[in-house]
């Protein structure tokens, strides 16, 4: 093992700020500048993950004690820290990343995130997440119940909101009762670092225990899949590429333990010629906002638009590959997205699409790749779906142009599971007919359909579904974002049958706990006591 | 492919009782006789897997336009069949599995059936299993909707209860919108033919698709690995040995489709010295009832009992024993449930366990084993937990006697995840330590805990969770057992984001389509219209 030096940043494992058993370390790249950041990170060896796994199942047995407000509380008080740090976040945030310092990062992101954590902690405090169900008669009673020690692996694309220390997948596990270890996505890890400083602070406030919370930075990819599968482990949830998170789903599979995936999605937007026809230019402009922002990096990214031939669509393709044109290219991510980008568009010119504009190599002076926008026929999709579906994750988008409503309803037959697919049709209602064979095509593909609307943003609500069928996630039944429905996937069903009611948890004893907590009795929903 | 015969049995698929593509055959014994019985069945080839997918794909495809009132037509419909055929359908099912006629089959599990099928059609008529979720202020709407063919493989001992084509998972399937290919248990192809005769009559009498119900009886393990993994197939469901499970779900996980798995389960049950002291002869009477009712073959039978040493302890374990010689062993199943019983017991004493009574050889007669119990100390379980939770399905259990309720609890700390975990503790309260420590222990590790009660009985609630950690189940939030919360299983959860409300699913619009579908509006549960 190297020896630690001042600049290689401590892990933070049963509530220490430690030296980190590493083997190799790495740097972030600041991405608008293409330099490699200065601080270093290590490379955590097994013994960094045993610890860490250790620490987290005595927390695990801790947290089971505590009431759920405590829980709440601390991520309350999380959600005000980072609100107070939002300037040294978005520094290090806006270095890491390239993304907007405002509004993107500080007013959108991280206001996004405490709010989130905020929502998961109102949801953690009445328990409603938890679908307590009470059968008098029979004199059974069930509820969700925290799982264990729940691994993080967060993307590159939200430094905070699915941040693995702050993020949508850290709040549902915390909130729903377990421990986190996150690992820390390595195109943002300082970042990760002083979120979790604000992590453990919040920890020693609120008098949770210390290991609630861990992070390590890297490990190897054995190491990761030794990780999710490992006993100690209750679930993990993952956000980032198919590659990866199929190798760490496998190894979870194996070990029959849950693992939560959102992986790729070129979230499909068909759009009508008599949409077009009536509003063409609007729809350009949603498109483009769409499409572009964030320089195209999000998981819910428009990058596959399907039309029929006709007058309208060769108009609205004009325009768009005009606006690819003149709009500049944003910066991306980290050089490994430019290099994936550049290789995605390869291939789907290799397979016969056509380019309208963009393409070519990355900048050299920065992160960032050409606005390129790319053009096949239905006939060519349908006789290579699975090369037309490779995902180019940034600013891209493959137009498929349909000989007929039926052609294109064909085309989404051979689609894999989308995290969305939008409709655009026209408002006067004349094309409700297409408007329908396309929904019924397109809605099992997909986990959110959108009218009119483009499919970026992604609302904190209890109706939001941030998950679809497989591969866009790894099963068709759970959402990344929502609460309380997020909070589920890191929960255990427990069912309570002839057991003493003293002994019950106190959601599921006949008093209400907390006056406001939603509860299944006797087959209707109540926040009353049980009579 | 040989001749089909008239004896050998045809399958049904897209609507057709037809001659199966096979390569072999099969045949049934009568446990009571151990004799084989005279109907062949086959052994389908890929040809008949394959055309019942493209069936179940349309079928799939039609039940998405009909209202959930038909489906739910054909289940009660299908329920008032299963009862008028009650005697021949308890001939059949006594002749292929040697389970008593009355009570059990006719007078429990048959109505326990057909009651089942008939809380799943409630459950589908008013959607309350689907979780429908709006919110006003976002203008997003959440629904869990059908997920498309699901395969479903029932076990051996509940021949109608969990039956492919008539128990828990089936109408689970059915209930959500799916249609269901049924493969047979081989132990009762028999009973599973004339079940889904009825299914197939029902069907037709209420218009619904001829292929949301198929049969087939056994495939090879190649290809059953490729049913649960076809693209086509939406879900599987699965209950029975571990090995065949594990493998399935091999399949199942690397293609990307939901299994649910019901496995194994030692279901162990933890009785403190004070409850012994205090009510020693009745629990021993409630432990012998339902260690050997159904001759011992219950997912959740007792198959592990932890007791602390002492004078109440030994009295107990004598008393049982004494109980276990007197009391006649049950028939079993079949000559492979008595075979690997058995073997599990060879394998139990291999590891140490001491035989108090049984072991031995099968009888040749029948299929039957000696009541067989064992004993070991909790040193000896801690030095090979996994060794000592061999399974011994059928009428066998193991006791572990501890030294104290700390090495109990450490014991129980090295349990793999069970069905059901039970404490018998005193009724005074004066061991409400020991409770605390136990249940705190027992509890991450099942899926259901009891109190004072023995797991046998797996009551059709809305609060049961016959489910639990793996490797008894895949997955510990889901449960088989349990209207509405088995059927959630076989939904895709669907987001409608600004979706125009004429095209928004019935369960979604404003208008609550029943007046007594449970929605939650805006954060609150509600049977009420959308303001």
């Amino acid at each position: 093992m190297p020896t630690s030096t001042a600049t290689v940043r401590p892990v933070l494992i049963a509530g220490q700020w430690r030296d980190a058993n590493f083997s190799d370390t790495y740097q972030a790249t600041d991405p608008n500048k293409n330099e490699r950041l200065a601080a270093e990170f290590p490379v955590s060896s097994w013994q960094d993950c045993d610890e860490a796994l250790n620490a987290a199942v005595d927390a695990a047995r801790q947290l089971r004690k505590l009431p759920s407000a405590k829980i709440a509380e601390f991520m309350e008080r999380y959600a005000d820290r980072i609100d107070a740090a939002k300037d040294s976040l978005v520094e290090s945030a806006f270095a890491e990343t390239g993304l907007g310092k405002s509004p993107r990062l500080a007013d959108v992101e991280l206001p996004r995130t405490s709010n989130q954590l905020r929502a998961a902690a109102k949801a953690c405090r009445t328990g409603n997440w938890a679908m307590a169900t009470i059968d008098t008669a029979a004199g059974i009673r069930s509820v969700f119940e925290p799982l264990g020690p729940v691994c993080v692996f967060g993307p590159n694309n939200f430094p905070f909101a699915f941040n693995s220390v702050s993020g949508g997948d850290f709040a549902a596990a915390i909130a729903a009762g377990n421990p986190v270890i996150a690992k820390a996505n390595s195109s943002h890890p300082e970042t990760t670092r002083l979120l979790a400083e604000q992590a453990a602070e919040a920890l020693t406030e609120t008098g949770l225990p210390a290991a609630t919370v861990q992070l390590i930075y890297r490990t190897s990819h054995a190491d990761g899949e030794r990780l999710v599968s490992d006993a100690r482990t209750g679930a993990t949830g993952y956000t980032g590429s198919r590659g990866a998170g199929l190798a760490l789903k496998a190894a979870a599979d194996k070990a029959g333990k849950p693992i939560y995936l959102e992986l790729s999605s070129v979230n499909p937007v068909a759009i009508t010629p008599a949409a077009l026809a009536e509003r063409g230019d609007e729809i350009v402009g949603e498109f483009i906002t769409s499409v572009l922002m964030g320089t195209g990096q999000f998981c819910t990214n428009p990058g596959m638009v399907m039309l029929v031939k006709g007058e309208a669509t060769d108009k609205f393709i004009a325009s768009v590959t005009d606006k690819f044109k003149s709009s500049p290219a944003g910066t991306l991510l980290s050089p490994a997205v430019a290099k994936s980008l550049s290789s995605s568009i390869k291939k789907l010119c290799d397979f016969g699409a056509e380019l309208l504009t963009g393409g070519g190599e990355p900048e050299s002076g920065r992160c960032a790749y050409a606005n390129t926008l790319l053009k096949t026929t239905a006939s060519e999709f349908l006789s290579n779906p699975e090369g037309f579906q490779t995902e180019a994750f940034g600013n891209a988008s493959l137009l498929v142009v349909a000989d007929s409503v039926e052609q294109l309803c064909a085309a989404i037959g051979h689609l894999e599971g989308n995290l969305t697919g939008c409709l655009y049709t026209a408002k006067d209602g004349s094309d409700e007919d297409a408007a329908s064979a396309i929904s019924f095509e397109l809605t099992p593909k997909v986990g959110r359909l959108l009218n009119d609307k483009m499919p970026t943003g992604v609302a904190v609500s209890a109706a939001m579904n941030h998950g679809g069928p497989y591969p866009a996630t790894g099963h068709p039944g759970f959402t990344a974002v929502g609460v309380p429905g997020s909070l589920v996937r890191f929960g255990k069903l427990t069912s309570f049958d002839n057991v003493r009611p003293n002994r019950l948890p106190a959601i599921l004893q006949d008093k209400n706990p907390t006056g406001e907590t939603w509860r299944l009795v006797d087959g209707k929903w109540t926040t009353a006591e049980v009579a």
